[in-house]
């Protein structure tokens, strides 16, 4: 019975780790349609989303006849419990890709993002495609070393976040209201992209060590 | 054993219920201080947060309690997890109240929104603080057609948030980029608390009927 359950229990964290490689290709390609404004690949992005929301109602699905036929207690319950709130974050880190492809898509045959904070903005999606990845690691391998780490790069996206204010809000800024309400938006969407990839990494510590991050990294 | 399972289950909606009163108390108080420039009234948003953050893990530990010592099935099981569901969202609207408070506090001694705007902003404000209220209502009374009727709300916020957009994306804007990034993003944040305020409804809904909303007003 035990047995059955950490098998069906490991399903369930492979399949969190698939979404999670399904996030990582929405906010990839999301990222490409605002660069190139190609409406094209941001409809994949935004047809595809269908997808993860299967994927969340099947891993849904797993947890709670877990929960039902196994009736885990202790760390075995807060395990599934997580897995169910992890789940929640990663279809809303697709989300929020989906966002970011609405933006590139409303601005076609334009590009949304103006030249100046193209590379900020860039910096933004690979720090937040990266976390994706290194998330997908997290979860497979249960890596509480690599979760605690992601902490630092969510600190480069704040920084980031600040740098497009300072240069959205600079004297010098001559793309007008709309690209700076745009370039506002998606620094918002990207950093929430990154802090639902910490918290996502922080259940997972939780789930190895029984602890919260703050507790373990504050030694 | 089952009666004791529901006197405890009840308690922990009337603590989401609590919750909720908090949430729209921070949501009031933050567009007060937004519209009149009050950073005393901003500072007490931001430090009432952390009472909404203890309450949401005191009915974490109630419902992980009664998991683990009730252990229930079926539509039990579903209730409680729906229960930490809903404190999460309800703990999000409150940050996204804080979100709210931090921008006029930013802004002091000025005021974020410009008067053009301010009837949008203002009616934004109103419609979310009226769907707090609202859903506080709707967990206590466990009220399935009130849950429904949220949705109109929603609408509601969605025509507000397109009208500011028009306002500020308008040849006549005269305030600035600043006054316009502030604005589209606390139109993103009233937004939010009205999705959140939802999304916790859909799920008293579950609850009750064990259907989701979309099934029931299909018809």
């Amino acid at each position: 019975m035990r047995e059955a359950f950490h098998e069906q229990l490991d399903s369930i964290f492979v399949d969190l780790a698939a979404i999670c490689g399904r996030v990582k290709d929405a906010v990839h390609l999301a990222t490409e349609a605002l660069l190139t404004g190609n409406s094209e690949t941001a409809e994949r992005v935004i047809s595809a989303d269908v997808e993860i929301d299967l994927a969340r109602e099947r891993i849904e699905d797993q947890a709670f006849s877990l929960l039902s036929l196994q009736q885990p207690v202790a760390g075995d319950l807060r395990t599934v419990v997580a897995a169910l709130r992890m789940v929640t974050e990663l279809e809303r880190m697709g989300d929020l890709s989906v966002h970011v492809a609405k933006i590139a898509r409303l601005r076609v045959p334009n590009i949304a993002v103006p030249d100046e904070v193209q590379p900020t903005v860039s910096r933004m999606a690979e720090v937040a495609e990266h976390m994706v990845e290194q998330l997908n690691a997290i979860i497979t391998d249960r890596d509480v070393a690599a979760a605690i780490e992601l902490g630092r790069d969510d600190e480069v996206m704040d920084g980031l976040r600040r740098t497009s204010f300072t240069e959205l809000l600079s004297d010098d800024w001559s793309y007008g209201v709309e690209a700076a309400v745009d370039v506002a938006l998606l620094g918002r969407y990207y950093e929430r992209i990154a802090d639902h990839a910490v918290s996502v990494a922080n259940r997972v510590v939780f789930v190895v060590t029984g602890e919260n991050p703050s507790a373990l990294s504050a030694s």
